[in-house]
């Protein structure tokens, strides 16, 4: 009655849906990821803060809770880790990007991808990503997770051939308007790779990743 | 002097520099591009006005413009057409989005893919949409060009494997604030497989369309 | 003193004076509520909180709370339940959104009408609204309510013969900036038949819908 | 290939495809009028500046063009006039407002309502309203258009019991920000029957109000 | 050291400086308020927190806390309580608002001005304005203190001689923005003898019309 | 039709409607303007600008424009100069905020007040203020027209006992968003005795200080 | 992993990497100043609130917490507590911008600067300021704070010759919104000599005014 | 009357004042620029179109006006060019900018400072900016303008030891916001030695510049 699960997701999209934890009861979620278990291999919900996701895991012991990506992730046993060659970089700029970097990063993993995780490598200190360079620029696809001016986009994108995810958070104060400044950077980007997602979507960002890996 | 052609950008990231044609003079212009035809084998301008257009054309004959997408584009004789398999699609939801939806076709054609045209296909006659899906389903990459609610991006997004990268238009008014409203719209969509560039950036759309289908 | 109750506003409009629970106290709305039961045969407050309406109903133990609604509601024994013929479809997007989409229900159930409820079927499983279409568009009016990308109403305007209400919620997070992204959506939607009312305004959209049913 | 005519519109939705005239060519606009003329009794256009429809008017003579209203339109000749009983009031608050309540008005009648114009009556002088009330108070719907603060349209929801149909115009300057001042008034209205359009859009206020006369 | 009290202040603009009550510890307060009380007859202290105002009167007993208005006040036993003839209005437009406009009536109180309240009289339910319009009309200066919509303040700018001022308050929700509307909607008013002061800032609405009525 | 005149505005609050002239045509103004001569000894239009005031001219040449102020005014033989002691003194900060400073000082001076006029006294010179000071200590109300930072207002605010009018112009550029800038710096003062009108709003800011001259 | 110290900022800029305190663990911040420790002589935090603090200073007793002031700060003692000659004046508008100025301060002093605070001067009561001009007219550069409408910044720098940087606080309400009003006032300041640094960012503004006088 | 020259400027900030060319009539600017040569040996204006520049060259031959800067200069012949050692380096990110960059540039140059161009280094290409640092890092003060994203500021912020002054710049389009994009980046970077002005102020930019560089 409350949710009408879109259970032909995986056959259209090539993932099923993924449940989104804001505004939504513990119970409510039960019963959601329940069904998603009986139609799908993989199930994922986001944006599960810890209480939530202590009472879910009650009934949902199978679950993994990620406390810092504040994801909730389950597979069948039959499924592999691996399903696809090449590996999605992350990179994000400070450390106080890491929630956000790693919900793009478990995303990309639940898909099935490999990922090397590149972090703390912001602008303000620009050698520490070229050290970094060689390992990012194997990937087959970045998402870049960046607060504050999230300037680091546009630095990667003139320096790689693959497409890159763009992640602005909310990492900042002020005149960063809870994200806005970042985001206004990344959308208008000189180098011209990058694609944005929203504010935080450390999900959208390793979705849109592990699916160009996954071609 | 005014301008440090970024000569080793294909090097870099597989593409050339494109000349971002606003706020330039066409004399400017024309010394830039003469240069960049020195060093690679294809060279694009985009955001060139009829008129600036016409003065940049007698000094470089050997350039095509394109007056709905306001490019101008060379490629040397020996390069071929097409260079990748698969194809780009570029949707578009009205007729009045039309020049924004050119400028990312011809920049995925201009990179080497094909692209297949579906115009005039919003929501609000989704129908239209559901005609083309099988054309749309068989792309590598897709580029949806919306203005007003922009909502053609989230509908897009749930019906399709590939990547869609969005791009909102300015198209509408009022309430609109110049493609505020399509650009929140696609940033926000509730389909994890999208992402955004710039209002009104066809040229970043059909780039990371080529992008994603030259791999 | 603190309130002029309006009591001809039944007369006026056809409906009495609902109270905004919000800044009010719990004092204040005993003394509000009561005095309104001497004019009308039907009362509502909205936007009432859980502790607030426990102590409120100590006072007025005749009025019914709803806690997803977050409403009082209390009729005259000698009302009856249905005043109109027809009824209003209030369709939702996700789950997320069910307390504003029940506000709205209640609102219209309040005013006399019969509701059917349509929830989450949002743009990204358009198959689900397919499936539900005949009973949509059997409705005399309706209300549609989405957060993120606010899309379903455009989708929606465009397949239905009688006027859509739409709902604009603060559901998601970034550059929905609380609402902002569906709410600009639904003011440019493409789709004609459709006025919209305030940002998580379930009230008001099925006060708006109820109206035009009771015509 | 520009423009997919949307010709089951008027089956799905009770009205066929209205021509959004902005970003399109004289040409292009006179394909797709005549396309429609093919499909549909009625055809109209909003948006069309007055040397555009002067060009269009050459190839369509049968079209009529209302400067004011910015509209063209056309019906065949054994379409009555008037399909509804009752009317739409278009009440507008200061003579700025005329180009929109005329579009609204236009619109209205396009679809087959009676319209009566109650213009030039804003709350700075309240008098001027009620000397216009029972003409207001006998309509079946009401569009109301108002720029600046856009108060006129709480006021008048609280004197009504037929839906109001609120169109904020960008009449005014500085702190009206192009309408959005008049926009926020008309959604944050405390009279509840009320809901709004986009900025400047009579069309929208005249469709759904013409919609909710002709129930 | 922390605070330089402005002890001229009274001198040069009539009244001694008030202290604003935010982001001050009750010790700095106690401290500037002591200072105060050597170099003038009349202190206040806005927007201090029921909390804050405890710890404060614990030192300072003379002074008269308002909960409502969230004031502190202290007048020498020597100063009349009326100062000037005639009287200011004080009217609000919902019992919401009632926080603000005690602040507005307390402020020109404190400044030795007569008020009156008309409160709960926004212009849902205009005939109750009307009502009072008498009393209203009599004032030599009116506050006119309202949320969501702010309409009241150009309805009751076109019904009045003397100057309005205008508190936009943050009651409301969604599309408000945290009282945005009303603060566009009165800087915006088609009545022209109106001006407004900051978001909830009761204190600078009392302040002017205590000033305008003790010329 | 177009016009309903508000001819007892003068009866309820002193002053014949103002005709505002954006958004009209001069026949419509030529109209209103005759017939607010049968009802008023005064009138007066703004914001007109130069080519429609002289086709206005053309037909009521007794009418004074004054191209700075961009108004039209018009006063009965009968009529003194001025009808008030006391006078607004109109105080700006740059001569770029010329044009709306001499609105303010011209409808002060059509209203029967006399204005002194203090121009070019900005806050980055301050001791330019400092030497006017008795002029305007001297005023019973003040007009402060500022754009930019708006800053003058602030410091005017604090350094007399009358009522400031704060109007904010759009003198400036880039962060100023068009006079954002110096209206949320008036709205923000931390001096209490003023109130503010519109951005450019120099017919509000003079319209008020000469209601306030007048008591 | 989760952070790449930027251990050669120093040899870069002149002061090693200064740690932002918001968003990480108090165990992330003990791990990074230990090896802070390893390769600097001075070692700061900012945003650190009292809990956090006192976490951290159980495993780094070395460090002095400043708590009006939020930072963390340790020095070798083989380093000097003034390098430079010259001082740094701070200088705040109110008492409620104390925090941030002391952040200010702070950041100067840990840099090797000696600081002399003027706190309390804003422009409601200018000649506080004009007290204290021989002593802000002495400093090699000038920090100065403000909240509300920020217009201490302008009016300063028409009086001074030193660089001035400006930082905006959120100190205010209503049509402040969190500091915008201060920052917009001080980017459009008419006064040249001045430029902005973030919302509250007392850090930013310490820093670039000590870079100044370390000249 | 129009203008209160700030005559003292020079005195007491060290440069006379710099006449603001928007807004004003040619005539004004004859007058106000002789006016400025009797009392000072430099006089400048600002944002002077290439026409208006045209007319007051006819009576003010002696002045240079530079058309890319948009700035009018005239310096006695007892002047030296240059009266500080070290130089100010003006960087640009792309061709687009070297409006803003050229009146930063002369700007420094007016107040007698060396300047040393380095454009069309932005971060895309980022080699570019390392081949040119060895210049930047040996200036006193560096002017660092670029629009879209504004990225460059962050970038070179974290390479220098000389404080930065940022100029984001109107170039770009959508979402750029007409230089909101870069303002808001360069306010938030997180390399700590950078100071704003406002949007397209590139004398703003040179000002703060020159100012730091003539310590
Ligand atoms: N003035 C208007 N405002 C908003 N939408 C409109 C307007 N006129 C037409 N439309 C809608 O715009 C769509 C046409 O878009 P297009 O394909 O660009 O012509 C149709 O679905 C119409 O319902
Ligand atoms: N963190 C997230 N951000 C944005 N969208 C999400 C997120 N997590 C899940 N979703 C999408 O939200 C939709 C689920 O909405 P609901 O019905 O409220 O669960 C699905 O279509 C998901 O693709
Ligand atoms: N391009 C500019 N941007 C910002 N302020 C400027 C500019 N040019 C001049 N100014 C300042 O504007 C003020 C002059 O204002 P006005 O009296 O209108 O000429 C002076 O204080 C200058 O310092
Ligand atoms: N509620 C209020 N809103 C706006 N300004 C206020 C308020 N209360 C006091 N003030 C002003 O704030 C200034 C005091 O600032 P402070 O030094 O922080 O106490 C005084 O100039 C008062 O006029
Ligand atoms: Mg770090
Ligand atoms: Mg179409
Ligand atoms: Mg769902
Ligand atoms: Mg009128
Ligand atoms: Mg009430
Ligand atoms: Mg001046
Ligand atoms: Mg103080
Ligand atoms: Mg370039």
């Amino acid at each position: 009655n409350f949710a009408k699960l879109d259970i032909e997701r995986e056959k259209r999209t090539g993932f099923p849906e993924v449940v989104f934890g804001e505004g939504k009861t513990a119970e409510q979620m039960v019963i959601i990821l329940k069904r998603l278990q009986q139609y799908a291999k993989r199930a994922m919900a986001t944006r599960v803060d810890e209480q939530k996701a202590a009472t879910i895991l009650k009934d949902l012991p199978q679950f993994t809770y990620h406390p810092i990506a504040r994801t909730l992730y389950w597979k069948h046993e039959s499924e592999p880790d691996v399903l696809y060659g090449g590996y999605v970089a992350v990179v994000c700029a400070g450390t106080s990007d890491l929630s956000v970097a790693e919900e793009a990063a478990i995303t990309a993993e639940s898909m099935g991808c490999e990922v090397k995780r590149v972090y703390d490598v912001g602008v303000a200190g620009i050698h520490r990503l070229f050290d970094q360079l060689p390992l990012i620029q194997g990937a087959s696809s970045i998402v870049v997770v960046a607060g504050m001016e999230g300037a680091l986009g546009s630095v990667l994108g003139g320096l790689v051939t693959c497409p890159v995810i763009a992640v602005p958070t909310s990492v900042g104060y002020g005149a960063n308007f809870n994200g806005l400044s970042a985001l206004l950077s990344m959308l208008n980007s000189c180098a011209p790779g990058i694609s944005t997602v929203n504010i935080d979507n450390g999900f959208g960002g390793g979705y849109n990743a592990a699916l160009i890996t996954s071609l």
